[in-house]
């Protein structure tokens, strides 16, 4: 693989990491996958944007406390890498008890030494089928 | 100005001028502001993700044959640059005839030269106060 390959298939490993410690409720692994930094910037959809690690790490404690979580189908899973930073734009289909649904979501990391690391999250379900 | 403090008011700057581009319906100037790549993308609020200047292109040009466009107020504005990228998390506070609304959104720029052009923005309404 380039190196370019190679970056991308890191990010992407890293972005499925992520929602597999939501899924599975791993808290440890979500704040091993998000930078520890004021810079982090977190917003669950409809919500408002929780700002620095201590925010956003506690709207995941009280996310991972609900007694269902969505298992997730990512689609359409597009990464972007440009020096330090990359960008990925997924799709979200969430398999949820009683229902479904689906959500966009950009995700973007920065490289710290060897490894990516989380420093935003940017969700939103999808309500209409076009623009305009 | 520091060099960081620089790139933090240049960024700043483009992302004003984004809104001020939708506010006019000046495709011309959004054309500008926008990296005229396949790596582009762009999220309105409910809708999918739209890849690619030509289709994230087309989707402004839909937007601005709108009767009425928002008028923006741009709050809680927070300008991250890492090397070659920026990232700005903002709430559009949006002013509309016959009501008004919030949005959360994340735009993000490369520095192409001497300038910042933007690569991606995901909006979100706001629906909700709370995270939980």
């Amino acid at each position: 693989m380039s190196t370019a390959d190679d970056d991308r298939a890191r990010v992407s490993e890293t972005n499925s990491s992520f929602y597999r410690a939501f899924e599975s409720g791993d808290m440890d692994a979500l704040r091993a996958i998000w930078e520890q930094s004021d810079r982090v910037a977190c917003t669950h959809p409809g919500a408002p944007t929780v700002l620095g690690w201590d925010a956003v790490g506690a709207s995941w404690e009280l996310l991972l406390e609900a007694p269902v979580r969505p298992q997730f189908i990512l689609t359409e899973e597009v990464v972007q890498v440009v020096g330090d930073v990359a960008w990925v734009t997924v799709v979200e289909n969430m398999l949820v008890e009683g229902g479904s649904g689906a959500a966009t979501a950009v995700n973007w990391f920065v490289r710290n030494g060897e490894r990516w690391q989380m420093v935003g999250h940017h969700g939103a379900s999808i309500t209409r089928p076009v623009i305009g």
